[in-house]
């Protein structure tokens, strides 16, 4: 996509780190914020990284928003595994161009649009959720996102089982990922990926005595812990508050019997 | 590629997650280990995920490797940055399908192999590296790992200036990473992505500020630390031994004047 | 001190790990919380550890203040370090009963209570602030924890100066600990210990070449993190908020010329 | 006891932060490393924090041993318990100067020898400890310390009952410490403190259903994590390898029914 912002795109409009907003540009249409409103109209034409000012001469910068910036958005209300967790998940998992992975479940779509960014542009994602809304909310991220072509969602209990078989990558997020690992191991070739996020240390025991117990090896968990920096001279330190925990990722690989 | 092991294939050869060894299958040749050797020539024809048994009857398994394991391989000898921090620099730095990259330095190239992985089939990575030894290590690890003919390695002092222009996403592992920071705001599309690897604070003091000056915004300093868990009915814990600090992560995104 | 609640002593009104309440018995008040009022007098002649209904029926307990609800409550104000910071220097600096110990700043009292308190029976803690309302602050505070006769509250500013010598530590909590440490050198005996706490990165930077440069020896610089668990079987995790940073503290020991 | 290094002193003898050995001065030894031998009679007379050349000309330092580096040199072969472990159980425990604690199991001695020094100059601890040759090495690391009459001894197995009553604290440090919490109920004052020290999850989860189940309150749950940081000009980072883990504290109080 060009780096010229059109009428009808996404731009992040970005005052600081804590303020950051995904906003849709629009003839006509303005953006208000409590610094002043942003007339969206007058960005059109204009390259991505452009400044602009509020009305209360406050500056603005225009971005195109990235791949996180979209996931962060949706993942915001529902989701507890966070852009970390998903990053290093995607590559734990050898999930990359072409790769076919089932995801559940689906939830508002933040891990399925990140997954189906990656598996471009003749990967695939099956995506199981049993709760209808979810769907719905879902469909329209990845359309926002422009990756919806990638996905199929289903909905469906994947702890039923996996009706796709020679996936690459089996990635849950999910209350009992445990009663999925039998399914997991049916539906993977030989060798592939199965991931689980868990907040929980029981679930994660549950998860990896299921994954000893159906024919997985390479078992291993792992936290990822990210710290914030404050970087200015005479004032550099990690910040004050930071997020301790969000969930603990557990990989395993199917084995041929 | 087919999930088949044939003649001539890379496979990781598992014991346990202390002992995996990236081998090249051919037939009539044995892989020596402390638990006996591996007929390679045996694995031919089979699926990936098999296992197999040493000459001590010690059981082996045959995994495709990932490219986790490939830039494992790669990173042990030469390079501080870990695969941990590879994949948030990835997602942070919205690189992806078709991203036009610039890297520098190249070193063995680990992080070169991971990045063209995730920009297939249509982006590229210019990697500039000053150090022709490396450069050729790096050749041959980019050509193992299938991902060469996305790189186009340069036996160039990227602090002396960057020729390409319209790239997504500038991308340094280097000891003075600030002194490319006005090439790469010139480089770079409007609202590009800058992001430095360092170890050391210092190093990112001076690339904040560089990049404070240089009309770079949403400026960001991360670090990501993974703790590995052992999982196991009584005896579960975080490792006693960790890494505890492999380099600090910063971001920035280029305005346009 | 006996373990019976008398009339005039301080209790912990105790509801949950985030409702804790620090009051002082006294026959015929009440103590009001969201959750109803609770008779005080009422507990005069029981026991510490009493369960004690409000009036709306919602159970307390009457615990005995521990140090650390002491100097919890008098930092909340004023203060960036933490107990769990507070305890390592104490160790770290060799600080036990009848160490003599220079402090500054004393701000309201924390660390000087914690101090004070270990010092028993027959330490002393000289206290440097230039700020009057603090010391009236720290005053009061020292006095409700019972320690406040092992304490010598100075109105001075220590970066002019240290009036008593052969000390056994030195412990500094203040913006600019390196303008100290030639006078913590003078002060000390010969081995004593220097302990700086400092929440920015160029405050230790700059701490350490000065006791590089003033006849320091075995300089080490640590970061203390707590994490705190939820323990509760099927929801056992890492709390999601956590301190991510209070601040660093670094230690020296006084060589002889 | 005074800054004069006599002879049979125990004296540190620092080198780096790796290299600190803890010896006993006596006329006419020698103590030999790696950079030469030091002459330990040419110490007696001078004060602590002397420099001291050894036969290669290196240039050691002769320090008063703290409590901390008895407690390390006591800790390295038995236990798993750290200093930074032990400062936060103390202060968190409330244990200073004058309180009755019980502890088990002694093992070589290292948690004893800091609860003693500690509760002098009136205080006492009670240590359990079922094998008879820890005894004997804990008997004489705590003469070494000089806090040996502060504690009794005993040989007995303190999941079968705790003789002692009317203590301040119970501190475990042993396999199954929710066997003793029963008795640790009956054997506190009201309100007094239980504190736990254990490496895995499991053992925490037994040991919180415990205290819930035997009337404890404020029961809390903490991991103590340490980074050692670096800190040169240019060079300033955390260290690259750590202690990811060595256990979880748990803490709880007794009411009174």
């Amino acid at each position: 996509m060009s780096n010229r912002i059109d009428e009808g795109r996404d731009i992040l409009l970005y005052l600081d780190n804590k303020r950051r907003y995904l906003v849709k540009v629009k003839k006509g249409e303005n953006f208000h914020t409590h610094k002043g409103f942003v007339e969206l109209g007058s960005l059109i034409g204009k390259n991505f990284g452009t400044r602009i000012k509020s009305s209360s001469n406050v500056p603005f910068i225009a971005l195109k928003p990235t791949l996180a910036d979209y996931i962060q958005k949706i993942a915001r209300r529902t989701q507890i595994i966070y852009p970390k967790d998903m990053a290093l998940l995607l590559l734990y998992a050898d999930i990359g161009p072409g790769s076919k992975v089932v995801e559940a479940g689906t939830g508002s779509g933040a891990l399925t649009t990140l997954l189906s960014s990656y598996v471009r542009p003749d990967g695939k994602i099956y995506s199981y959720e049993i709760k209808a809304n979810f769907i719905e909310v879902a469909e329209k991220n990845l359309k926002r996102a422009g990756v919806s072509e990638l996905v199929t969602l289903k909905k469906a209990d994947i702890t039923q089982g996996i009706e796709e078989s020679e996936v690459n990558a089996v990635v849950l997020d999910l209350a009992t990922p445990w009663l999925v690992i039998p399914h997991a191991h049916r539906a993977l070739v030989g060798g592939g990926v199965l991931a689980s996020f868990s907040p929980t240390i029981e679930q994660v025991l549950k998860t990896v005595e299921a994954l000893k117990n159906n024919n997985f090896t390479v078992i291993e968990t792992f936290e990822c812990i990210v710290r914030r920096f404050q970087v200015e001279m005479g004032r550099t330190r990690p910040e004050t508050l930071m997020i301790g925990h969000t969930g603990y990722i557990t990989f395993g690989r199917a084995t041929v019997a």
